[in-house]
């Protein structure tokens, strides 16, 4: 084990500096201003939950969560998601307010990574829950809110895909009763879209070909509306039958939304199946080539929190979006250099205050003796200020612009 | 041990509800806006840092470091402080850029806690960094910023209490030369105000009256200007007098600023005295009655980074600010709620999309059957929203003000 040197970070995490700063400021600002403009509150969580209550309620894998022990042998976790905090604190401090809550957030997560994999370890999301509606309107609000997020973001084209864990559950308890763990492996595959593997499963399951089909007809349902009707025709569970329905309403209430051009319905999509327990979506954006959005409904969750409510919601993967979407507008407003004499130094202090009460920024600095007459030390500041002032004993004030590259 | 309840949060962590976030948020964006006013760009750096690098370069005691470890066996640090974590930065990636540098920065940071203490384990602090200036006009812009950033958090009465570690340590230095472990405990003392254990300390060192009055001498040296005057009486020391030299110039460049009658001289003030170098302040704002600011020059921090360039900073406590200052606009923009019946809901939706676009905010619901006749429902919200908008298929739309408490 090799001590780290001085300048090194930890592995998977960042450093922003002050131009990703300002831009994650700015799509952090623009998103949760149009959340508030929805009706969504913003809320702050604590870094550090407990492991017992956050920790196993989140959707994050074991041994995808960062622990460390307190000094009582209690095992704490860095938050991994806001989704089980907020059911926390839907349940304990906001227990008594009205329902519906709707709730916002921007924050950072974090995930213990194997070194090589290349991984964030902290990352941030910007999100909402919607917690005491389960009906289709709920769901769908979420999903047109997730679209007008993504736009205030900045992300220009992008598709979501809306599936159901429901009419999966259904249709794989209708096809395969009892074979929980090849349920189970199916629907492995379908999470990490292993389609030829969910295939040579569904084929060496020793099915007839009524269910064969059933199951492998799965892989068909991506398209517009008409796959609800198409999966209809491959199941007669009730369960799988009324998520069809749910998802039906769901869409119907996108395209009043007139949100319905950005949305696909894709059934073979199940989310974290352990945790989602109707309509999942994720959202991918054309210019970047990965999810940059995942939500769903969770109607389980506060129950384990103690307030058995249903709830839903999305998260923004807003790393990734601020890596990927383009600034639109990159030039910035450079500050003006106040350069002065110390005997003017009043007068000069005086200016930088007036500047930046009319909202310019002001840099002041004592300038070196013979300065205002040999600009050798300025030039080598050219690019950092849009003009100079000076306040000089010698010579009389005068404003020039900086030498710019 | 017991296992904690579900609703249960780790001890010295807190949630921040609707209300305490829009305020926290105003407050980090208008003290931000102003520390960009004057210069200065926002960074972000990891929660979580090596132990071997920032943790132990940190001004946080050891045994407050919130510790974990790595699978690698390293031990990691969740911040505490970003001073550390940014003369990192400012040693690797901006090694190139041109000096000053001027960072500013809002984070949450941690303390490992004593669990009766009643301490925070998690806050926020909001502060900047100037880096690569070692003058007065350096030290005196920080402090002026600090006035200036406390007044845009909305404090509005407050005092600074400007100190320099220089001076006693070269004061201490002809007093008690060699005799590092009593000045040491002299040193203590002071930092945690036992001027009353400064006296009886100093008394029992066995010195001849002159050293004697020259020790008890630092408790008066509390004022205005003048102060600096007394306290060069007191010694010969070349590095007390230069740091009074110093201090003087400070203060000259804050009358220019405008804004010495926020600033008092006190001498017996030390700060974290193996951390800071030279001048050091903190800021108290009387409606509070606890330190709300902090900060001074670390002249010898960068080097442990592999950058040896002067330093001078402060760190708003912005946790505690947000507990203090009054709310000077507590009245909210409640949403309007759009309500609807099935049929009419592209309509409602568009308008909501309206107000929102026109920057209000607006909630939308189905109506539950006859609510648009019985307002017992509505009722039950009142408060919640600014008014209600129907789109019902029986009788006309109309808009009216929701009832209020």
């Amino acid at each position: 084990m090799s001590k780290p040197k001085g300048f090194e970070k930890p592995i998977g995490v960042r450093d922003y500096l002050p131009r990703a700063t300002k831009r994650l400021r700015r799509i952090e600002r623009s998103v949760l201003d149009c959340m508030s403009s929805w009706g969504y509150e913003p809320i702050k969580t604590p870094t550090i939950e407990y492991y017992d209550t956050v920790g196993i309620a989140s959707s994050t894998s074991d041994r995808k969560l960062f622990k460390l022990l307190n000094n009582r042998g209690q095992t704490l976790v860095l938050r991994s998601d806001l989704t089980a905090p907020i059911a926390r604190v839907a349940s304990s401090l906001l227990r008594d307010e009205p329902l519906p809550l709707r709730l916002s957030y921007h924050a950072n997560v974090f995930r213990a990574i194997e070194e090589e994999a290349g991984r964030e370890a902290e990352f941030f999301q910007t999100g909402v829950e919607l917690i005491g509606d389960r009906s289709p309107e709920a769901d769908a609000e979420v999903v047109a809110l997730a679209i007008a997020s993504l736009q205030a973001a900045g992300v220009k084209t992008f598709k979501f895909a809306l599936g159901h864990v429901g009419f999966l559950n259904g249709l794989f308890d209708e096809a395969l009763p009892e074979r929980s763990e090849d349920q189970q492996a199916l629907k492995e595959r379908l999470l990490h879209r292993d389609y030829v593997g969910f295939r040579e499963h569904a084929e060496a399951l020793g099915l007839n070909r009524e269910q064969q089909e059933e199951l492998e007809g799965i892989l068909r349902l991506r398209g517009g509306l008409e796959v609800c009707e198409q999966a209809g025709a491959l199941t007669q569970n009730p369960l799988a039958l009324e998520s069809l329905d749910h998802l039906r309403r769901v869409w119907e209430a996108l395209a009043d939304y007139g949100v319905s051009e950005h949305v696909l319905i894709d059934l073979t999509m199940i989310g974290d199946f352990s945790y989602y327990t109707g309509m999942v979506f994720e959202g991918y954006a054309a210019e970047l080539g990965f999810p940059v959005c995942s939500g769903g409904r969770y109607d389980n969750l506060l129950r384990q929190f103690g307030r058995d409510e249903p709830a839903t919601g999305f998260a923004l993967k807003t790393s990734r979006i601020l890596d990927g979407v383009k600034d639109p507008s990159p030039e910035e407003d450079l500050p003006v250099l106040v350069l002065y004499d110390a005997e003017r130094r009043a007068e000069a202090l005086a200016e930088a205050g007036r500047l930046r009460s009319a909202g310019a920024a002001a840099v002041t600095r004592l300038a070196i003796a013979g300065e205002a007459l040999n600009d050798a030390s300025l030039e080598a500041e050219s690019g950092r200020y849009s003009r100079v002032l000076r306040y000089s004993t010698v010579g009389s004030d005068h404003t020039e612009p900086a030498a710019r590259d």
